[in-house]
């Protein structure tokens, strides 16, 4: 067993369940964002976390075990992303990648954006043209310092 | 002469003249974002824009026509950056891109968030443990539908 | 189970059966290429299209549901085809490709033409030199707009 | 000089001098997508066609000489284009893939659409939800025969 | 069940069995090339051949039904094949591809040699210093044409 | 100065002169395809060969000394190859791979068709069906041999 | 003018001139393997920096300006490194990954070793048995948190 | 079976178990990280650790015996790593690579760090402003010579 | 069945059983290399081969019979090999690959070193300084030749 | 300037002067494969190197200077080479690989071939069936050591 045979119990289970990320969040405690991450494999579960998720997914001890391990990052199947909706995401960085790091030197110096000391937040946002789907990132700046 | 011509006479007359993204984009009416872009070759300038760039980059009336012609877009030189900041994007794309995508569906059902009907807003956040990069991506629905 | 595994069920019942995408879009209601692309595990079924395929397919309940959940897409093996057929079209975009970006700037302005609002019709043509395949494909035309 | 040479002069010339691909091939009398494709490097002119661009760009004698040699085609940079416009139809290629492949194997048989007995026509069409592009792609159908 | 499967059923009854393709050719009445490849799953056979081939490797109806389907072709694992055998030919179209193009083009004017409208035919030629491989390949021309 | 540099000149004096590879061929007294790879910068001359493609192309001494010098061989710019009518070649490659190597050991046992004591012979062939293109390989045949 | 021109340049300097990374650190006032990063165009100066590398590299104002601009990091021409001694540090990532990575998560949780707060520092160790490279890497520890 | 599948069973086996590392290590009398290694299939047990690993993870006779075959070594599933923490080494290589090089050929001279006579240690570094990963590479100096 | 299950059988069976390459290689009365290249997937065995290898892996009929067909060649996982012993090889066709084609060129003229009439003998070389491998290559040189 | 510069001009001129690399080892002291290796910017000079290799091909003092900086090392220009008789090296590699790998560790355990501590020689042994080209390789054994 590894973690990916946990990651597709849950998925298979949610599916038919018809269960939503939403309510697992709020039984979890925390974000949707974090929440999701962790079913997909991507995050590791503290023992409370494992618990409720044991519960939901009808996880054994031995899941529930795999799930407070970190994982090997990494969603995609390709470099690339084939699917339309993440490969967007792929665009927005190639056409907006230089753009990011000039503004964030601007507004900070040399440095970057954490990816680990970060949070996403992903919401519907009513607009009359068309819905839209409205993204906060937030990650901490952390400098490049001489030494 | 081409647009990447024109990209680099602006990036290297930024860095003598010592200007500001934020300036610049102030003098276009545009929002940073944008303007950066558009300077950094992955925009498109109406006539107005290209007339303001032109006078503060000293640009040719050929140069400013150049700036008025769509791009080839694509601002990276390798299919996964290898400079660090812009590395961290490409790294929350194959975290969460699974997490994104699931999120999306469950809102709004199957479809993709728009690259092209899109902005993106980047600003610093004080925060007593190390200032935080902020940004917000908005992006139309764009739904699939059977035909 | 996982939508790959409906979508070989389907297919290889296709083949035992002997039935026709043509017939199979009937029923569904739909074009056939939006039901062969869905039946390909492309598309996403409502609980109507999922009930009318389970039918012809004989899907047991579960299959029937993992047809209503969007699907991670791209269905090909390698970057390049190497299917004859598909390659084909993959060097359409490599030759035309430049042309096709030439020609949408030029009658609509800076934007794409969208892959997601966008429809396929493919029929045959008689000719006496040899019958033709007749592609009619049709996309929303999406500016890039300054903000 | 090389072919490349000559497809930078036209591209720069037709920038400098605000010409239509539509009027280029008015005066050149065939297709918009052809003209195009050939003054981009991926077709080759008769004696006829080289004079009327040669007219239209200022060609010297040699540069109208390499339009008649047969150039080595492909028109992006890169496997996969990073351009939108662009990537969207490998999109297509890649999400339609099977779908194409399936509709034409049960429309005539074994066998591919040619792409080179093929014309491509892009037209604007008006639509009160948004203008869109429409194209028709026809191409020979060529059968895989046993021997 | 998928052509895969019927594939490898085959290849491994014909190692068990002690066969040659020049016998299953001569039974199934087309050349040694073409039934070699539809037999690696790379050709479609008809209701005619498929029996045929039955026989000759015990195959079900339902692996009979599958040789009838247009297969995903591409006999190669990667992209540069490994093999010294295959790769020779790999190295031949490397070498001399420039060459092939050059004399098409000299002998017919711009156009390709078709793969589809295609034969190749393998014999040993006898010779004093080593007997050679003999291959003759021939494709119908067909000519890019302005339209 | 290098090989490529000869090459450059070569292929853009044959286009500025009208001249034609069946004519040059001639001239150096071997095949048009070995006479056509050697000017492509793929084949080394003697000293004879060099002479006369340094009348017929202008070269100087040290161009004509560098046709002498074995050339790094591989003349197209990827993997995969984007042109048309070579990538043809590496189709047939991929499609016929497996049925090339089934053959060659059928009839010879296990080795290799040898790409160097190999030659190559293009031809028009008529038909009434549309003219073919007729190529012939012959490569001694290589065994691997125990030792 | 560029950052990599700039590189060059220095590098260009230090062997005519036969400098020691040793003694420009000792001038920079930072540690050797920062300082030689810094030349090597993957660190930002500061303007004390700048004016001190000016004198010892003989440049110019602008290019003191481009040494302060943030560079696109990333100092090898291949994903993996070709050079031998490069690709040693590729091979320990390559073998001692998993175990990095399985140690890190022991003593510190979910988490990594920041590449931003960190530094490097080389030395020779002394060895009867042949000396030895001693190299000590500081990274930050950056844990993952829910959120 | 094969020595990814004695890998599987350690792994599996540790997080049922709960056990760390560290007591692995101390049970076989060796360095944490060479310990780790083994464990991870990149390292050759002697009979005598494989007798202790046998021990901890209830190992067979057989599985015992591929503990002490050298193993094909590489732990990465590709060749950039998409785990956060290993890629940050992948990184670290990256930009400092030519750092690295400079730094051991000056102290040095023409030569490369051994990854084979070659030890790692790595440890958690109290720090008041956040703990610090500290890792400590020894690899033996091998020259260059000419011959 | 295929190849690579027999070779997989015989690996297993050489762990288990403890038995040696250079027992091996004299019970089948060919060299070590030869040898151990069959057992692995790469040779072709005759009859007499296959039924000594036969005996001392315990191999069935249809596997004695697996060993006399042709394989499909390339034992390795990755275009550039991950363990560093394989490694070091591929880095050597890397750093001294134009010095070997200069040398054959200079004492042969053009041609290659036939990686077919070949053959490879590996032995250990005491040395006081350390022991070291000594591999002999033996290659027919095949010249190209015009025709 | 730079070390590519170097090898080019040195290149260039043994073309135009007609040298050998054994005339030119022989003044340089040292090995054909070692020296010939150094010209083409695999190796380090000494000073007394780099002024015999001055006087042989006109090197200026600082051209001389370059021949005694360690170079970026690699010398093919895809992962895969092109060239024909380099090619045939990778093979030997692709297809001994596994089988080298085996013999080295049967004869010495687990541990490498070293590439530093390394030579090569290269000599044409005439043969009646048609010269060999004869390889020696010569490298350190190195072994891994638990610690």
């Amino acid at each position: 067993m590894n973690r990916t045979d946990v990651t597709e119990k849950i998925i298979s289970t949610k599916v038919t369940k018809g269960l939503t990320w939403s309510e697992i969040a709020k039984r979890v405690g925390q974000s949707e964002a974090w929440t999701t991450a962790l079913c997909l494999g991507q995050m590791t579960a503290d023992s409370e976390h494992a618990k409720v998720l044991g519960e939901i997914f009808g996880l054994t001890a031995e899941e529930q075990q795999w799930l407070q391990v970190p994982p090997y990052r990494g969603s995609l199947p390709t470099q690339v992303p084939t699917d339309p909706l993440i490969y967007r995401w792929y665009e927005v960085v190639n056409v907006y990648g230089s753009t990011i790091k000039e503004l964030i030197h601007e507004k900070f110096g040399d440095g970057i954006m954490s990816a680990i000391d970060f949070s996403i937040e992903l919401d519907r946002q009513p607009d009359p043209k068309g819905d839209r789907v409205n993204v906060v990132l937030s990650g901490k700046f952390l400098p490049y310092k001489p030494y």
